[in-house]
């Protein structure tokens, strides 16, 4: 007979409805919101780890030595980062009720957490680094390594010696299984062949397909075409030939083969879109809590959320190769033999 | 100098971030939904006890001897229950999140959490009959009592033997400080007096401008009116005499002394509401994940659910007084005198 | 040179911006409120029109003599119907807009509107049709064809002579492109071959396996589903036939080939668990504006809105399919061929 | 016998349903998705109407040559801004319908609609001139000038002209009612009383102990503290007398007589936050569909708006009086007549 469950037992709830202890309280005050500013918190760490969670397991399974189409691999990663981005629209939602709280309630226990601060949510910054931020590309570095924990440095810095989430997104666009597999695309700036890029047929038609579409307001488009998808350097954090695989995926979405795929591109762009909602929903959090005033960490208050805005963007170069689709009925026909790899067996 | 103050220490992180231990993992298995429906229900426990903690304090200022007009008591009061509204709105769109779980994904561990269940929660019990349902009129009371620990079951009748907030509203309404301080008003029912409701200037001439609005159609609406405002038997949670200064405040309450005490109503209302939102998302929820067997408690499946969604409402008599509005210009006039009470001293 | 569009005229704003005439206006009364009133059911007639638009082509796609799987068909259908659901969530959050205006303010231009009332929107029950909705299946039926015109009566029933969405649904499930063309799964119940479905090996083990799962709670489970699965007659809206369809693309939907059409049976279950949350806030809107009061229509208030919510799920059977899943590891291992022709050809 | 209304009719709906015409469809093409792009902007654009028609309602109010404490005036102000409010988050919710186009369903229609913009709507920029953005304070002038039809720029030229709402809560602050009846606040810088503000018993004891309250780190606390409050000039929307009527109003909110005024700033300041949250969406839903492309309307795509987001905020100054508040204990009790003031008149 199987062990019977009890539901406060399985969750657990000894810990974590007694893990309330607002300073305040402790000061022998009553500032009635600081139990709301614990139990936000809280919930946003048992969030932010369901999102490291889903993100190992995508990671895992981006890892292997070869991603299988015919896996449920893909598949699964679009459900996971689904979820993930469905998590975020709720992270964004609790700003809500964070902003229930008044500037004079939150003045009521505010000093008494002093250095405290969101700011040391290692949780937060090791999802940033899972999915690719590099130390190097933060904003603030120093003041991001005197404010946390050294043990908590090292976490992260242990995630950021592995692969992160863009990295793997790259290597699998550019080695895509099925473009290993088609001789006429494997030639897609492949270093196996001697063709260069422009050389090969659908790139070539492409090009003049693509800069017949430019305004003469768009003077820079073809220069920006040529840096993203041709030239061999990789300016960020994608390759040029991952990009070109974006592109690929893009313009022949509705081919089954890339219909997942097509929705893995659009999942992620949402995210990083979602991500840039929360830190601009946070932005105007802080600013109506405490104005232009320092944060409790020390922070320059609302400063350091808007340049991370900008800056901790992760898949904004996916976004970006929107810029050089061109209208459906000009876009190259695949040849036959070609589509049909693109389909199912039947 | 004062300690220093660290996040993951305030929080008690060590407490939040090891709460979580799957069955599947401890049989062997790799559920890999498992954390998300043990961090979905943790965080609705957090909830839980961040909407207790109001709800306590909105219970202690109402149960002071005297609420005060003068005093921040209700602007408090509404502070505090608009952000109850606030978390419900929240805790709906948490089911959103576990809906990315789909049916066959909880199948990998569902039958390992027997006989646990949502229905154990007895945060959620506790939140009920703080607001005032009582266990006779529960549904499924055999159920409730075969499923909750003996220890939960006490602390639930504990709260239930406290002044629950319905019943606290309901002498608010009665003895609001400006009807006892207003002569002309004192007589609306007060049981002081020999005249009755209906012989009161004020009451016969809405019953009067009352009447001349209903269609054919609502022929029962007189009787009803009766019943709800003027018949001394209480019939639900509001007494009649409560139910017309409800209805007071609803015509009037462009005056100043009645401005936050509409908003008392409407929140009362809008939190009923959300909870009957909630209810209806979790039976959606449950069907999609459980079809129409019975859930893991037990209980059978979604008619729990349903059943409680129309009998467990609170505030809905609340809602119901709207019935006996009548338009604006044939509202009575209120005497000169009683007009200066509701306003501001300047 | 391309002629010139301008926002305003594209728009068509001089009609959009002018279809706002008060009938309060118009009687020489200023009902501040009946402008939102005006605007958000016109909005709604928008967004009815945006779904009609959507469904359409969803219908005439579905509606081909033959679906192609290596068609983008079925992932249009879905992008397409999950655009329908977005379009959903978005009209449920009107209504708190919409709730901004108090019962007061609501009786001010009340009166004037008998006896137009929601519950004449044509577009709204053409959708319903569409979907599936008979009229023999309506809440009210007497009350329905009294209320609306003849002209719109006619076009509602126009539409209900096509196809709509769910029989559409069934068609495609009973005769999915891969069922047909694969010998072991063309036996699933094919009135072509002689074999009853439960003599079939892959139903005759699944059979097993679900019967082996049923606790002893369950008792009506497997006569539940011998109705839904294997009887001849049609129960509800599906046939046996296409339930078995379901139930192999729940399991199996980690197969590139059924990844896509899970992905649909999932949309449509969340359309209808929207349209039940829509009905939920519409009841509880009404509720609090009128209180129990009929509506301007006549229509009993909040019951026709009540009775409607239950009675007019149009896909429930599916999420109810669910009830006959079973635990990953016991699902029948699929014959080699039959996988090889579940993925990509490569 | 009154005349019947039908909800087709009274909604005009021939007008609003026969608004679309796809110029994709004008072309020969069938551009499934551009249905969708024009009814988006018909539904902002009629609730662009509702929100000038709030607006409207609460510039004239504010505008009456005296506000009464004693009139429904600021409490019918504070409804309809929140019902402002509450579309406002409507329309960011719209956003998630128009993201269901991928930016090459987009394409298909794109270049049909040069230059047409929703840059030319030319209700958002009187919405924005009500509340008051200065054509000088525009981000991209001579672009504003350049693609609006001059009787649009005349129109919103003409709303400038008049009384905007920053200003009128300007004055309203500047002469609430009850400081100009109160000698001891009528000194809080009036011109007519010699006393500087410093010189006032209740500032100096505020300044003195605001002071107290800076770290280290906020050296330049006082300095923002004179600008904004004790200095005579006017730096931003608001006068320093402006500002110290909303720090007094933020202080004591939870007298009666500062309530509703409470609520009122609260609410602008989460209409600013709500503009810059729309605002941010836009600009990750541009990025999504053209990336860095210019916009159909020729602006530079997504940095119009993002200048526009920082640059085009109104109530900040409301926000950043939040850096001036103290601790609660620290408070300056007030003199017990003015308290009576603050209260009921009973």
């Amino acid at each position: 007979m199987p062990k019977e469950i009890y539901y406060g037992e399985y969750l657990q709830l000894n810990k974590i409805l007694t893990a309330q202890q607002p300073e305040s309280a402790l000061n022998g005050e009553d500032a009635h919101d600081e139990m709301l500013f614990i139990i936000v918190h809280q919930a946003y760490e048992l969030w932010f780890k369901q999102m490291a969670h889903e993100l190992t397991s995508v990671i895992n399974i981006l890892n292997k030595p070869e991603v299988n189409d015919n896996s449920p691999d893909i598949f699964t990663v679009v459900h996971r980062l689904k979820r993930i981005a469905s998590i975020w629209q709720l992270a964004i939602h609790q700003i809500d009720v964070i902003e229930t709280m008044t500037p004079l309630d939150f003045l009521d226990f505010r000093d008494q957490l002093r250095p405290a601060s969101g700011f040391q949510s290692f949780q937060f910054k090791m999802l940033e680094a899972m999915m690719g931020l590099k130390f190097t590309d933060r904003h603030g570095k120093n003041f991001y390594r005197q404010h946390l924990k050294q043990e908590h440095i090292n976490m992260i810095d242990e995630v950021e010696k592995k692969a992160s989430l863009i990295e793997l997104i790259n290597r699998w666009l550019e080695r895509m299984p099925f473009f290993r597999q088609t001789y006429w695309l494997s030639e897609l700036g492949d270093a196996n062949t001697n063709l260069k890029v422009e050389e090969h047929p659908f790139w070539a038609e492409y090009i003049k397909a693509y800069q017949s579409t430019l305004s003469t307001q768009d003077e820079s488009g073809m220069a920006s075409f040529r840096a993203a998808m041709v030239n061999d350097a990789q300016q960020g954090r994608l390759t040029t030939k991952a990009n070109r695989a974006v592109l690929f995926i893009m313009l022949y979405r509705d081919f089954p083969l890339l219909q997942i795929p097509f929705q893995l591109l659009d999942t992620l762009i949402e995210i990083d879109d979602l991500m840039a909602t929360w830190r601009t929903r946070h932005i105007s959090m802080v600013r109506r809590m405490i104005g232009a005033r320092t944060g409790t960490g020390g922070s320059a208050g609302a400063d350091y959320l808007r340049e991370s805005r900008d800056k901790h963007l992760i898949f904004s170069e996916l976004a970006s190769i929107n810029s050089f689709l061109i209208q459906r009925n000009n876009v190259p026909v695949l040849p036959r033999e070609l589509q049909s790899v693109l389909g199912f067996s039947a």
